[in-house]
């Protein structure tokens, strides 16, 4: 069975993407990252998920991505709520981490090409997020083609690294259908980017809300908790 | 007066590289890494030269690659001892460490972009290591290209990333020279990649004799003790 690293958030779609990896055959190894995010609850999710789905091996990497801050993920900057559909979809909003999906498939290509895997398994899309620069194609496109120059494996012409991203053309309504297809126990994600101190859900995030209309678009319940009148 | 990211190990290479960006006229953020690295001695090599060449901070991130290994610097894998110089240039050494140019770009890139620089140093030489797939300058096209198209600022148009490799094309002895002619102090770096508890040079593994052979081309004495008969 051909070896896949898939990055694992936890979150509604790096779940389903991991499930996609493993039901186009891949043994799916889990990458997730305890960056100082304010969201750490996520990680517990994704050690959930990597369980469940049987991960082959789930790494968690911590770095602390605070001493660069910038974001309201990473800094003492409020986590924007109740903004509209039309807010989220325009620009790029203040929960953007610079840099990091370079810095997480960075670590993607390290462990790959220690477990001799040529393919790499990230949950973006670029519907919901169309104002984030590293969620694009174009941006992923050029990843590959660094990647493919940046390893020993590369050189050698002995393996060529994929970037797969089945959720790319999806919105969130799709992604949630397609992980009901698929077996994907919701529940047991988290995508909150300001939960509590036990890890509930806010309900007004962006993360939160776009989950919420996706789940209402594709006709399903989102199993998760909200806090009422949130 | 410009901001740049350097990247700074603490061993020859990268103290002259980020002697070079301070002759260039930019304002140096110096960055390093704990990763697990066997010779961390390096650490407090960068902690000393980022001081005395008065960088305008200097972070050192934390992280384990030691968790995939493969690698004699990261893994329980001798170090090479004693090879020649016609092996040393052959090959891509067992002291490579998979990805690791890309993990440390992407943290600079993070950085500059929070920073606001466009600019960013890095002291890989293509010459004597020849072998090392993220040494060359075609990789180092190719991350530039994706760093544009993976932030905000190169969204936007509003920063064109510049990854600067100076010493790309000199030989060790070139970059000696270089750094004596810009006053760099070499008895405050490090670049033993198997020292001993104490952080003294070993003199016999791949970095320390391309260190020495480079000060004995140039003419210079190396400030460092190796042991007798190394």
């Amino acid at each position: 069975m051909p070896r896949a690293v898939c990055l694992l958030s936890g979150g509604l779609d790096s779940t389903t993407c991991f499930a996609v990896a493993r039901s186009q055959g891949f043994d799916c190894y889990a990458l997730s990252f305890d960056y100082g995010q304010r969201h750490r609850a996520e990680l517990e999710a994704a050690r959930r998920i990597a369980k469940l789905l049987r991960a082959a091996d789930h790494v968690t990497l911590s770095f602390d991505l605070r001493r660069f801050g910038a974001s309201a993920l990473t800094d003492d900057i409020d986590v924007p709520k109740h903004r509209s559909t039309t807010e989220i979809a325009h620009g790029i909003p203040i929960t953007y981490v610079p840099a990091r999906n370079t810095i997480f498939l960075s670590f993607a290509l390290a462990w790959a090409e220690v477990l001799g895997a040529a393919d790499i398994f990230l949950g973006v899309n670029a519907i919901d997020y169309s104002g984030y620069p590293d969620c694009r194609p174009e941006y992923i496109q050029a990843f590959e083609r660094m990647a493919n120059l940046a390893t020993k494996a590369g050189i050698e012409g002995s393996l060529r690294c994929r970037i797969h991203t089945p959720l790319a053309q999806l919105d969130k309504a799709a992604i949630v259908h397609l992980g009901h297809s698929l077996g994907v126990d919701y529940s047991m994600t988290h995508s909150c980017y300001d939960p509590d101190a036990q890890g509930h859900p806010c309900g007004a995030c962006d993360s939160c809300l776009l989950r919420r209309k996706g789940f209402a678009e594709a006709g399903f319940v989102d199993p998760l908790n909200y806090p009422p009148c949130s």
